[in-house]
């Protein structure tokens, strides 16, 4: 029985972390932490989970997860790393789904997170969890860093491009849509239902932190040097990211033989599926599968990927969760289908 | 008093004709044409309108338009052509909301439409109706083709950039989000609310007819040969359509410089607003206005534009009833504000 | 021309007077005080409105109302009584949208608000302010209490068989669901839109505080004493109410005859639409009608009426304005339709 | 290992069946009947099962199914009647999700259904599956009438009011919202996003067949007779039933006896969640829960009962499975948390 605590289950991520685990037995949810909420129970801000869990909200206190095996921690970006190394040296392992341990230097993150890095030492110790590319890594890792949502679909979507080399990889155009529950759980009053139901819009328009993520992982994977300019944007979904990719195809290829490439490299993945039609958000909510397909468009010699992912899960929890499977040695779709 | 005349007002964009005319004191709706609901009140139909037009829909019959100035034929691509030509002999002036008369040869034509063009004469003879483009030549048109909702966005946002030559106009990427409504009114299962609510999908990747209608437009207008590749996506609202554009900088600018140049273009243009900060599509809805903004990516060298409409006002009926007064020699915002 | 005032010019049903004010020519906008925006431009908080108006918001300074005919109060209930007062003092003629002067004395109000209410003697001069039952009291007030959103959807179902004496007034069950907009624009975690999104929830049951203004609004128009119980309900649509009621008939009538008789009531009314079938929202949103229908459920001899409005304008700021229109003397459609 | 056929899997509930018993190691899914796709792979029409199933959909030959222990009937009603005869002649155990066994007799069917019905015979030898009232009749049936979504959130919501006695059962009125998932999979315009996104209507108003159901199921398992107001509205959201219903109430009660009374009621049930606040549509969402809250009205002396389910889940396919487990004789949790 592994024993999990949970750094800021209060949240939707670390919410749906609790609603994945509690269902499995091989796993004991021992630790909610919540310092905002401490002492409520869970379900009460989670109603849906009467029945399932009765656990309660309790505040950090590391001497307390010394029983502890793998703590996930699901802190907004500049949160994590205020607990992460403390919570190193009481607890085996660490997932991070927040931003703080995934840029491989702190140039790379001061200036795309717009804040002082506080554990800088550790970033070179932090494996990037994104299993379709580091899995050998990820087993034996103590922390690791989850990838970003947005991150997770772009990634996914340009790898088999960018290793293949089919594509001029530092002239790539990213485009994603994401539902609204990735900008968490919080009042604000441009995240109210009046402000965006029937309504889109595009936001840190060059300037996402998930921007550098996206080339430092592909160049870490291919040893290229990647170069992409990237554009999220809010449409009114609860759950979900659309990403759209525009890359200068470098040869003469069709759309079926794109996507053959792409089949033969996701092979063996249980959470990819390489589609034959452009993929629909709806096909993966609430699932832990990436959806791709891939489009030569011969007018203009370029490659269009798109592809989607449920953000809270594949872009998020489940993909912790995955990582948990990798880390633990069982297989990695335990708890996810 | 003008009289006009609406082929095919029971659909979206007609029904939409017939809200915005309906207001005026310088029009009278002579004729709602509606074959497969002839007889019908368009109320009935639009029980919105109760109360303010009792019309009732008629059958298409040529001989009873003579007492009309000008028609508009809001009929989906394919249809608009069976109708034009005997309109053009009846009546003095039409403006084609569908696609049919925009392209300026078969040959494009029959690539994006998949079907043969019924009235090749015509193409040379009708003019585009994009009034911040060609509204000269729209002034004394005996057809106007009004451009299409995503050209709309496009062609908008790229304009001032083409023309003053700042980018590279042969590689240029453009992404758009629609709501439903732009897929007109049928009955169709794929637009059912089931399946499109929390779901967004891209279609016709690199296909899509608009394709050419962006590229013509903005070659006709510049003189330059443009080249992009289109993907339009549905994302789950009634009205609206954002667009997203990169294309490679060929100069140093700055942001601000963009917006200066952009806001220098679009300085008497009643229906353009050159934006801060990222248009919404909240702010367009309801409403005949174009949103654009500017941003510059020096880490790519790349222009990213953002433009917004509302695809049934300024993309189909509002900016029909825009040529429409500049035919009549009214203000542009008659109607309109 | 007609000075005009709005008090709490920021929130959602003073932005509409805003909009629905702007674009009358017999009406001048002089003061939009928001005291938490003030120095902000109007448009920067609704950027809708670039190009419509350039008013810059001010902080309440009674001094500066002096120029002003007519004010409009659209503060939070609880807050109109704090300034309505000193209002009266420098304004001709106050209409308060909110709820502070709706209910005819202090026990009633402070019952169902909760806190002790600052005017209590303004309570007998105001007027409430629902032309279709007291428009000519409204001519002449110098304090209307514009109704709330709820209450003139239930009430305008109501009316007819109320004052005809077809069903027990004391025995009333009306339902009602609500677009998010009416709960205003705040920053709350339970009106964020992953909270609302494909959700729906009853609310303050029983102990909402519209239900003594149903039944005072009936009880004085009739001079019966009338009982109801009130649920409402939040569904995720933005904008407009949804009323549906149950009462017990006291006459063998078929529905044909209940809908004779709601017509013949509402023949003059410029702004109510009696339907031989079930209302939708969609039929009302952005106007200031209020559709009605009414069915005789003979197998328990019960009568059901559905009503719909647009919560923000005949639930508030439309209405508002057709009671300035009253006031003014002039047709009550005016920049209504 | 349980054979199960699924006569209907195209539409969504059979859908529903497929995923929720896709994932079972204790049933093996033997036949998937769906006559107008026969020979589609269902996951070519459900693309979300990809990876989960690859059963290919059959048209219906009753002789391929005689190696089936279980077939669930997944039509429109009137459609389970003409199959449901044949059916139980090959076939040990049949759960029809349809209308067409629920009422106990062809009068009251014809009534409410409009057509005539075609194995009259049937009707008293089937039984009503809500397992809350009926599961030691459920255990031994052959033929399983499962419930309305509609009904099984009004019955679960008044069955302990009614069996005690403290309403009066004959003056009863309930409204309902639910998902537009619940108008099931077809082609028709109105349904379509346009026309019912950001729109709510009531229909069928005091006609809708699930009216007899109710006061039957309630009749039968209480010995009272017992008469109720039913009106159904659409809202827009993809799944989730919201049911409020109002009674007279014959105690004096306060509204902590009456959740007390609901909770002694629903002790030992897996699936009933009386809460002690109104419930919330997004608490049941994808699970087989029933969420019910209970206020006195005092002022009125109504008791005011609000219930949620999810009407794919517990109003179709999960509870479905629900009498699948009772039959079987195993956990009614299985393959349902």
């Amino acid at each position: 029985m592994t024993t999990v605590a949970i750094i800021g289950a209060s949240g939707y991520s670390g919410a749906e972390l609790v609603r994945l685990l509690a269902r499995r037995a091989d796993v004991r949810l021992t630790h909610l932490i919540a310092s905002s909420s401490a002492g409520k129970r869970f379900d009460d801000m989670y109603p849906a989970m009467t029945g399932i869990t009765d656990i309660i909200l309790e505040p950090l206190d590391y001497g307390r997860l010394q029983d502890t095996d793998i703590a996930f921690v699901a802190l907004p970006s500049g949160e994590g790393m205020k607990v992460v190394p403390e919570l190193l040296r009481t607890v085996p392992k660490v997932i991070d789904l927040g931003g703080d341990f995934r840029l491989p230097n702190v140039r790379l993150y001061e200036e795309f997170y717009n804040h002082t890095h506080l554990a800088p030492s550790l970033l070179t110790c932090a494996r990037y969890g994104l299993p379709e590319l580091n899995r050998k890594t990820i087993r034996d890792a103590r922390l690791v860093a989850n990838p970003g949502c947005y991150s997770t679909s772009a990634i996914l979507a340009l790898y088999p491009a960018v290793a293949s080399g089919i594509i001029s990889e530092n002239h790539i155009v990213v485009n994603s849509l994401s539902g609204i529950s990735g900008a968490g759980r919080s009042a604000k009053q441009e995240m109210s239902f009046t402000e965006l139901n029937e309504n889109a819009k595009a936001y840190k328009i060059g300037t996402h932190q998930h921007t550098p993520e996206m080339e430092w992982a592909l160049e870490s994977a291919t040893s290229k040097k990647v170069q992409l300019s990237f554009v999220p944007h809010l449409i009114p979904i609860t759950r979900g990211i659309y990403t759209t990719i525009h890359a200068d195809l470098c040869q003469n290829l069709s759309s079926e033989e794109v996507i053959a490439l792409y089949r033969s490299y996701y092979s063996n993945e249980p959470f990819v599926r390489v589609r034959d039609q452009a993929p629909q958000i709806k096909h993966v909510v609430q699932t832990n599968y990436c959806d791709i397909h891939v489009v030569v468009d011969a007018r203009t010699n370029q490659l269009i990927i798109t592809s989607v992912i449920d953000n809270l899960i594949k872009g998020a929890a489940g993909q912790a969760i995955q990582n948990l499977n990798i880390m633990l040695g069982v297989p990695e779709q335990t708890g996810l289908i």
